[in-house]
């Protein structure tokens, strides 16, 4: 008889967290997902935000509206800041919970190799936050190139360097193209938008590392066809307000630049530290948490560790990619697993299964590597297209996305380009450009 | 001969310096539009962006991409901060700019009665910023609610007080009283959204007193069949953070609330008192200029204030109201002014056509008052809808509006309904709440 009061508690409504919680719906527990927002975030398409395509709320669906219909789920907004694994509770910034099974998805986010200071100047890509302030800054470089009367100040605002050269990185650059050259286009009546420089450093030997040569090979020509300075085996020593020390090979140049994006490194959820503390699991390098074959941590059978904030090494050695297909597949295997165990069944380990990779380069074009085989252009841009589209947890999201990009596709527009935010004025280094141009 | 170097500046993007701009579209004349934002504002559809039912891109269309095919147009992002009017010269927080004929159009926002720290803790609604931080406020409300054990603290966090009843705050009411009683019936597992208490509290003897009192009492009946309280002849005396002080006729309630917005009271931009200083011209006591029949300020036949800075009262004596058919009618004037004057011709004093008045309660229900006849009910709010869609700037807001209002028609969601900004946590009272209800 399984135990009708069974509390599976979950941390985080990411791409595994909420898939736990959908795939426990049938399982004779009581389930009570924690997160500090109040909404699942479509990670992947969060650089369309930042590039003015989409909305927030194209991308973010309330945790309470996809799981309304589920009446063993509670939602709660709150944030888990330490777990006591031997009492199964787990501790909140306000209160505390007990748990029977605790699954814990809170992810990873940027890391700046050792530079903590460089994250004011260089903004990553990780909440709808950072995406509308990465927004806010690509839109007012271009404000303020246009009111600038110095050729040379005039040319580091439009100077736009991303720092890492995986699939967001890629994106950006890519996005970031056809906004100088198309979308702006009629916009500006002093600068030419066109004349952007972007600049997109990758430390490794070609960009997409993950993926196989031929993908990064057309990647990068068509990011030089887009007019995208790709710089490899490059690496950045410096950040300031208007320069970026950067290291190419054996010689090093000091770009002036206004806008630097963070696309590079990866650092686990704080709470890896925590249930390192509470249980004595190992973690990597990148603070991820080292799981036994089954998702849970050693010495806790009933305590999972899943997606980004895990470290899986039992297949292959190397760890699971963090993509939202290693969180996804987590969540449903644990959720099954607990299931279950309720039964008094076993489960084999955990098996990722690898469904390919892609990243889109601008309009019309995009890579995919399904493993059995690898192509690159319009085809695999509407691939990419159609997988996106159909992942969005709500159907609403999913006409709404559809539309924008249609309208987009058509139009080069994009319509949610708004600087909003604290007031940028006055410009930073208007001050000394003395009197306005305009002036007749 | 036109002057051909003739140059206009307008200060705002709003609805009176947008018409202004594109009325000036053949004038043999360059024009500079400055404004502190990217994009222009639909002012009268921020609410349905404060209540979750639209996204803030869907309202906002960037000024550049409004006006990127008329040439004579130049679009600047900055701050006017005086007027040099001897010299037509503004002064920019960060530089300056010369003028031939200069149109101020920088709009008003709402006033505290002289308590400027009530700000903090009832937010007004005229940006987007307010509006997505009082999405935020009145969705956090609940999710405190459902993390709360004490009745008392619970039924505060669902008490929710709108301060003033002119269109705005009407509604406001509205929209909430339908998320409490629709949008959120199935996401909650402690607390019921429905035993939310909404209060609208207005100074006068009734609601949106500019409308003749039938569509008062009709749209008082409406907001009291939605389960709103409607509290006339009453006024907030003190605002703090858990509790409101109100004076209702001759006695005075405190009620327990964590959530009051403020939609009540206008103050005219600060330009207007820079004006004064300037120009010498009368302001009246909400701040706004005094301005001649032609909209112009005494003395200074090129210098013009147009919409909410301006008090017009050449017509029937009273200012007229402060919307936008205002200022969109004064900025088409003043833009056919100059075009006329450069032509050597003169023009009749500004008048207003009044094209009516109209404000939305809820799905299903408006009240319209076009002068020769008042109605309310369903086919005024056909009527609200239509009238409001085929006003926004940009064809694509008009599809996604229309998409966006269907859909929570037919499924009363509303999908934008996320919480942004800095963290909610841990939430404000939960200390001392101490150990979760759902333990165990």
């Amino acid at each position: 008889m399984p135990h009708p009061s069974h509390h599976v508690v979950i941390l985080g409504g990411g791409f595994g967290g909420l898939h736990a919680a959908h795939d426990l719906r049938r399982a004779p527990v009581r389930v009570t997902l924690l997160d500090r927002r109040n909404f699942h975030l479509f990670q992947p398409l969060l650089y369309q935000v930042a590039t003015g395509t989409l909305s927030p709320s194209n991308i973010a669906a309330p945790l309470r509206d996809v799981l309304r219909r589920q009446k063993n789920v509670t939602v709660l907004l709150a944030e888990a800041t330490a777990i006591d694994a031997g009492n199964r509770r787990v501790i909140l910034s306000d209160g505390s919970m007990a748990y029977d099974s605790l699954i814990v998805a809170t992810g990873a986010t940027h890391h700046y190799f050792g530079h903590p200071e460089w994250e004011k100047l260089a903004p990553a890509l990780k909440t709808i936050e950072d995406a509308t302030e990465i927004r806010r800054r690509l839109l007012l470089a271009f404000e303020a190139a246009e009111r600038e009367t110095d050729p040379a100040r005039m040319h580091a605002w439009l100077t736009f360097i991303l720092v890492g050269g995986g699939p967001t990185g890629v994106e950006l650059a890519g996005a970031l193209a056809e906004i100088a050259r198309d979308t702006l286009r009629h916009d500006f009546r002093t600068i030419n938008p066109r004349d952007a420089h972007i600049i997109l450093v990758e430390g490794l030997a070609r960009i997409l590392s993950v993926y196989p040569d031929i993908l990064s090979a057309k990647a990068q020509a068509k990011l030089a066809k887009l007019g995208v300075d790709v710089w490899t085996n490059s690496m950045v020593t410096d950040i300031q307000r208007e320069s970026v020390t950067i290291r190419r090979g054996d010689k090093t140049e000091v770009v002036a630049s206004r806008t630097v994006l963070w696309a590079a490194g990866v650092q686990a959820s704080p709470l890896g530290e925590a249930l390192a503390k509470a249980t004595g699991v190992a973690l990597d390098r990148a603070g991820r948490v080292i799981v036994l074959p089954d998702c849970s941590v050693p010495g806790f059978p009933n305590l999972f560790v899943i997606g980004d904030l895990a470290n899986f090494s039992h297949q292959g050695g190397k760890p699971l990619p963090g993509v939202a297909q290693t969180a996804m597949q987590q969540g449903a295997y644990v959720a099954r697993l607990i299931e279950r165990r309720l039964r008094g069944k076993g489960m084999p380990p955990f098996r990722y299964k690898d469904l390919g990779n892609m990243a889109t380069i601008g309009r019309n074009c995009a890579v995919v590597d399904l493993g059995w085989i690898r192509f690159g252009g319009f085809f695999a841009w509407l691939i990419w297209l159609f997988v996106h589209l159909m992942s969005l947890v709500q159907f609403h999201s999913r006409v709404l996305v559809l539309f924008q990009w249609g309208w987009n596709y058509v139009t080069h527009n994009r319509s949610s380009r708004l600087i909003t935010g604290p007031s940028p004025l006055p410009l930073p280094g208007r001050a000394e450009a003395g009197v306005e141009r305009s002036d007749g």
